[in-house]
């Protein structure tokens, strides 16, 4: 083999939004695997609006990607060598493979990805971290009862369209936020969502008026600033608020927005709660299981946004998470599944 | 019976800290009670910062006091006339007579006080709401385990000294938050807390690093502002903030401040909950049960701050809790015990 290994290594800690300087691109040899390591080819990278975080110095829920290590990034890709037990070539595997075209793993956190029960990059999405963050921080924290209204930001996009589905699953009323009439008109026409709010045109406040008129229960919250203080003025008692994340300030150079109507947790006996997804690792097994039943009885949508290219679209790609423009999961393949 | 009673009646809503002329001193004939009434008369107001709140018009946790009614508050009193058959004259009586010398009751809401069991003006802290608040917005929300590290901010207020001085009991590490250099005295050396840090002369940040070296697990917020957002910075995982009052946003002209660092929940897997004490009516008994085993046992110490006056020094005696002037529970004298 001599093959080569494109990577992105991160190069510098950005200011605001990432920009391509921030990470240098590396070539290297594909390595060989020692005893217990296999070698696997990315096929899919993930784009998870996390990775703006992982870029930060400091601490958070995982420790930061330090100045030179290889971008973190789940991916999905095929096992091209083997001296690893567990794991043969051929293999369609999942892990943190890193924004590279080969890595080389020791298969800690690798798991196999089987095509005959989902196409591969729904791996990524509806069965990856998205699905887990979706099933556990709903199910678990989010808690809500049938007929009960379930608020969604970032509705559109890969946790939160999953978020709306499975709220419906459950006999909720689901309202989603969004920016965009067309990423809209999906969530009600496609996704089965009882209404959509789009918060580039309409006034959120009063459209949540109109469409959680008893109040929000369960507010499940991807984007922070402005839209979480406004749901939190609606919010019926004994609410539950799900923050699973911020992206609206993920790339601020002004200090973070708090929400300046927090007190209606008070006033409304309510909770606000952080979810990070790894801490339910021990019960993917179930989250996947039920997803996967309800994908296969057509009861759920994977959505995804498949960009093709290279790894040199990083950069751009990643950047279009945190300009909106992706509908469901985005995903980058850079390579053939076969 | 030709008695006169003086009443504060609300007059105006506030912008801002309140003033005198946001009540109007109004006079009128004591009542007689009718069939199945009481009449009472008030010995102990209870000055509290929800009193600020319930000036304000709009949507809360309780309906707000409106223009010309009798400003509410939490009162004990003696009855001196009754037609109820649940009171005798000569009871002394916890209920919510309003800021006003007479109160004629239907006895709803009225529960008897025992000054055998306790001083009289302790039904209005320790015994009364702010004990109830403390009890179950620790125990039930906040819920410390041994040798787990509780902060309380407003420290040496009616809640805040019993939240902490209950903590203790429990086995937690304690600090308080308050203000001036005598008052954290006070809660290290006369109410056991292991700490206290002067927000006013010191770093909270910093000392919360010393004090609690390893994280905040329970913060019981009564304050507010850059306090809590101070605190968020230090929870440690599977932190829980109970948010019981924010003082220092009560009498804000400009919007409340939001805590800005309110994504350390989801870093840190912790939640955020708002209390209302009135939730927990149906267990205030076992509240006060528990309460007054521990004081009777000297566990606890009832730190109460007694004015002495008439109900004329309603306002000025009101303005001293936002002033940070009280020390434990504020209450104003209005009336010889017996």
């Amino acid at each position: 083999m001599s093959r080569t290994n494109h990577q992105y290594r991160l190069a510098a800690r950005p200011v605001g939004l990432p920009r391509t300087t921030d990470w240098d691109q590396v070539e290297e040899p594909v390595g060989e695997p020692a005893d217990g390591q296999l070698l696997v080819q990315v096929i899919y990278l993930s784009l998870d609006p996390a990775m703006r975080g992982w870029m930060n110095a400091g601490k958070s829920y995982i420790p930061p990607v330090e100045i030179g290590e290889v971008m973190r990034a789940g991916a999905v890709g095929r096992v091209v060598a083997s001296r690893h037990d567990g794991f043969a070539v051929g293999d369609y595997v999942s892990g943190g493979f890193g924004v590279q075209e080969y890595c080389l793993s020791d298969g800690r956190g690798v798991t196999k990805a089987d095509p005959a029960l989902a196409p591969l990059s729904v791996y990524l999405g509806t069965l990856g971290m998205p699905g887990m963050t979706a099933y556990f921080g709903l199910i678990d924290i989010g808690r809500p009862e049938p007929g009960q209204t379930v608020v969604v930001s970032g509705a559109a996009g890969a946790v939160g369209s999953l978020v709306g589905q499975i709220a419906k699953i459950i006999g909720c009323r689901v309202v989603g936020i969004a920016g965009g009439e067309s990423k809209c008109r999906m969530l009600v026409d496609e996704l089965g969502f009882d209404a959509a709010i789009d918060y580039k045109s309409q006034d959120v406040k009063k459209e949540l008026r109109e469409h959680a008129p008893d109040g929000v229960d369960v507010y499940f919250d991807n984007v922070g600033g402005d839209i979480l203080d406004t749901v939190l003025t609606r919010l019926a008692r004994g609410a539950r608020v799900v923050i699973c994340g911020a992206i609206s300030q993920y790339n601020n150079v002004e200090p973070v927005k708090g929400p300046a109507n927090y007190m209606s947790l008070l006033v409304n006996r309510a909770s606000m709660t952080g979810m990070v997804v790894f801490d339910y690792a021990d019960r993917y097994a179930e989250g996947v299981a039920q997803l996967a039943e309800w994908l296969a009885a057509g009861r759920l949508q994977a959505v995804q946004d498949v960009v093709e290219g290279g790894v040199q679209d990083f950069p751009e790609t990643l950047l279009r998470l945190f300009r909106g423009e992706n509908t469901g999961k985005l995903v980058l393949k850079i390579a053939d599944e076969a």
